[in-house]
């Protein structure tokens, strides 16, 4: 309920500002951002980007994880969606935005998405989710897999060590190791485990792309997730020879469900239907974008479009993503796809796997009970009361250094094994003690990925910040100081919907490309947080401590955290 | 108050038993242990060790660890003592009990006292300790010095390394290393601080032999801390060549104020004098035992007087004791000194600087309010919460191991500069997951002792535990499994003075010696824990882990707590 108070409270205030006296209605563009729980939709100006007004659409089936709609259980680690969900955020989220906006829906030029990724569906030859097919309700493959849908570990395991051994070429892309949330090994494992769905899909695809058929009546494939989740290189997918190495039955994977014409982010996909006109009350035949990802699209809404700025998407977790004209083989990376974000460029991506996470795991289990009244006396947050009291120290104050490891480690190990360490604690360690230090750890998480891209002959120039986190000064400074790099801050509280938004403006020749359009329409406050030279030093000093354990527990020395978790797994079960 | 409460109590029981219809009155004896802040005196049966009743007394100037009595100021790491207040507990607690136990003064044959050590201080040659000179009242260094005055660490340096350098014949006694809480360096403080308080002293004499010199009005060392504290080993102190080399000035120290008759354990000192017999109201001229330390004291009380009978006393910190007929260099432990424990054994001491301390620490800073809330509902205390919690769980569930350096190591690293670690966490990590790893960690360490011992050629056979930490039944079962021994639990709660009182028993001839004693007034529950095979086999594998980082980190391998120290110290600075 917060969320809708705060939107609508904004909504005055952008109201205003779209009742600007500039004479003639002004071209306008929507985009809409499908996360994990809900829908966003934003309505945003062309000329400037000034974001009108936006309203949220919660999926009324969440995340399915523990049973299907019908009371079909499900297995550990498995995460669905039901398809329908998406269709009603186009339903309700558009519309309330439009209205919020106040805009007319003839200054609507064009409409934008951007998904979460790999989330994937298999569906008819005409779009047609399986889950819908009355034969289907109760069978857990015929629905979405969710990006963190984790249970196709075993297929990826077998993906890697076959690809390793035949040395596929598009392995490196991937720093060395394609994940199970990708679109081969979530395919392979309802081949494996449900082959009548498998036999029965025509397409597999991703929601991303589905959700842009849904609205103009076109199957495009985006270039981002062909390239990051489905492993399109060089103009070619992994090949028959290696697919029917891999599993029986799977050899025809890539030519009979997957391969598919490939849209530039960007692109014009189609045309609004009649039928999603409708749903959206936007103008049947305006343009609608070729779909993207949720971090991806952020890079250009944070004006992030020169080589070398990396933008961080900062939340539970971070995802890093930047263009480079230099195509370098990162250890580590998480994919580098030619124009992946922006056309012409090589795109990166890399991540932490645990930041904001971490932070809301400490609080939930370390905030001791008097804190928790002293928090509440002061009518702060248990982050706002640990932060006031850890920005008062100096670096190193604390005597810790943490290993960010709570969720694994996504770059540049690529183990999703792998925990968390804090060395250092004494009988006066406090927990804003802690809790600094794992501030600090995220950070150095970030610099070592850095430094990965910077070793390998991609420079990273400047580092600009989007994402929930950024609303904390003192990791914000940290980050500068542990980097010593200035850090931007995107200037939009929803960058991953402008983002859509902008593409849209493209896709509708509004703006001739999203360079252009980054230029008019991103927003970043630049340079807001400048490293201190002094605290740079000593952080110098603690990130060659971070480094030393990273490369120690994290690179075979000491294979502790492996034994640990088998011996926990052995004792669970 | 509580504790008054509980004597009380506990004395109607008591007043009973010693009422029992025996015939004549039974020979009873006095143990007095001095503790860190209070005196406890216990009235005894001389035939059975039935502790009849007993008294505290908390001394009124408790630790100065901030200012004199008269406000002058006190440096960090100080902390003394006053000596008036141990005679104040021979005016009070010894009394109290003796009322308590409602036995005539008329049967108790001798008292004996047990002390903290190394506490130690400056008195004229007729015991008058200097801070009572009306001159000295507002001298530090006339004051006692309590075993954990922390100032003398510069001293206790030099004199290891020169010790080393020269290869002392006594520093493999000492695992390596002395420490800064012994005679030596704390007397070389008082030299090169105030050096005319040097001067005027005629003795350096530990507190454990000065408060029997005021019992019997004879001054006799005792050879448990001459040994263990002042380096006497076969028959003589460090030499006057090494002291000269020392420090200017320092050469006579042994001569002049350290060196006097030493007496056995358990042997009489003298004779209760008339001035302390009206202290005590006990009969002038009964046997006063030589002087002893808490520890030591306790292993008889625990009826540890066989060779390989390991007495760990568990509380804030753990100090583990027992005598052996092998004579060992045992890396790491704190001493080996003949006749230390138990005339005619070589008796050995380790310990472990901190272990209720820890897990006092993270109930403090760790406990969340939501766990605070649902303890108290159950009337249970943060401690019993947790390990409640903790109990249910199958060896190596939480996933997690840990090191229990948080106040450093005393044995077997002796490097009080190690902090604590935690390895194998993650956003699943619970608050009683923590919690039992510090507990293993814990065991492990003890562990680590028991091997090093054995390493070294000194067998180690059961494990017999006093203290506070006996009431946790998980702690002692984790200590059985983990180290592959049966545990004993010592029958007393107060096992320093019933120590104190079996000694007295011997020097006042009742028994013809301490072993004679233990076993006709010696307490413990014999295998109250046995290991569990399965459990043990599981502990093995994350013993393992432990003895890994314990030397990784330990061992130089990665110094990274020394760095963080420093850095923490410039930090902060």
């Amino acid at each position: 309920m917060d969320r809708y108070v705060e939107h609508s409270m904004w909504r005055r205030l952008m109201v205003n500002a779209g009742d600007e006296p500039t004479g003639s209605p002004e071209p306008c563009v929507v985009g809409v951002d499908f996360g994990t729980l809900s829908g966003r939709a934003v309505v945003v100006r062309v000329r400037d980007g000034e974001e009108l007004a936006s309203a949220e659409h919660v999926y009324p089936h969440a995340v399915l994880d523990r049973e299907l709609p019908d009371g079909t259980r499900l297995p550990p680690d498995w995460a669905l969606q039901v398809p329908s969900d998406y269709v009603d955020v186009l339903r309700h989220a558009v519309p309330a935005a439009l209205a919020a906006a106040g805009v007319r829906p003839d200054q609507v030029i064009g409409i934008g998405t951007d998904f979460t990724a790999c989330t994937v569906l298999p569906v008819l030859a005409d779009g047609t989710p399986l889950c819908e097919l009355p034969e289907y309700t109760a069978r857990p493959h015929a629905y979405v897999k969710l990006w963190r849908h984790h249970a196709a570990q075993g297929q990826a395991d077998r993906i890697n060590v076959l690809a390793a051994e035949r040395e596929e070429p598009w392995l490196e892309r991937y720093g060395g190791k394609i994940s199970s949330e990708w679109e081969f090994a979530k395919a392979l494992q309802v081949l494996e485990e449900d082959s009548e769905i498998y036999q029965r899909m025509e397409r597999w695809v991703e929601a991303a792309d589905w959700i842009v058929w849904r609205l103009c009546g076109t199957y495009v494939r985006n270039a981002c997730t062909a390239g990051y989740k489905g492993q399109y290189q060089d103009g070619a997918y992994p090949s028959r020879d290696y697919l029917e190495a891999l599993a029986p039955g799977f050899a025809g994977f890539v030519t009979e469900k997957l391969a598919h014409p490939i849209g530039a982010l960007g692109a014009r996909a189609g045309h609004l239907t009649a039928e999603a006109a409708a749903w959206t009350g936007l103008p049947e035949g305006i343009a609608v974008c070729v779909g993207n990802v949720d971090a991806h699209v952020t890079a250009p809404a944070a004006g992030a479009v020169e080589p070398g700025q990396m933008v961080a998407i900062m939340g539970t977790s971070t995802c890093h993503v930047m263009s480079s004209d230099q195509r370098g083989v990162v250890p580590g990376m998480c994919g580098v796809v030619e124009g992946g974000i922006l056309p012409g460029l090589w795109g990166y991506e890399a991540g932490q796997s645990g930041v904001g996470d971490i932070f809301g795991w400490f609080v939930r289990t370390g905030f001791p009970a008097e804190y928790a009244e002293k928090a509440a006396a002061a009518g702060q947050t248990a982050h706002e009361y640990l932060t006031a009291l850890a920005a008062g120290q100096q670096v190193g104050e604390h005597g810790l250094v943490a290993l960010d490891w709570h969720s694994g480690n996504r770059s540049v190990l690529v183990d999703h094994e792998l925990s968390g360490v804090v060395v250092g604690l004494t009988l006066s360690t406090r927990p804003e003690d802690v809790y600094r230090a794992l501030l600090e750890a995220t950070a150095f998480g970030t610099r070592t990925i850095i430094e990965a891209f910077e070793a390998s002959g991609v420079p990273v120039g400047e580092l600009i910040v989007a994402g929930g986190l950024t609303k904390n000064a003192l990791l914000m400074q940290i980050y500068a100081d542990v980097t010593r790099r200035p850090l931007s801050i995107i200037g939009s509280a929803q960058g991953p919907a402008l983002g859509a938004a902008m593409h849209a403006a493209v896709a509708a020749g509004a703006h001739p490309d999203i360079q252009a359009a980054a230029r008019a329409m991103g927003k970043a406050d630049r340079g807001v947080y400048q490293p201190d030279p002094e605290r740079a030093a000593a952080y110098d000093r603690l990130y060659a401590e971070y480094r030393l354990l990273h490369d120690y527990f994290g690179r075979g020395t000491n294979d502790v955290m492996h034994r640990l978790r088998a011996l926990r797994a052995e004792a669970s079960a």
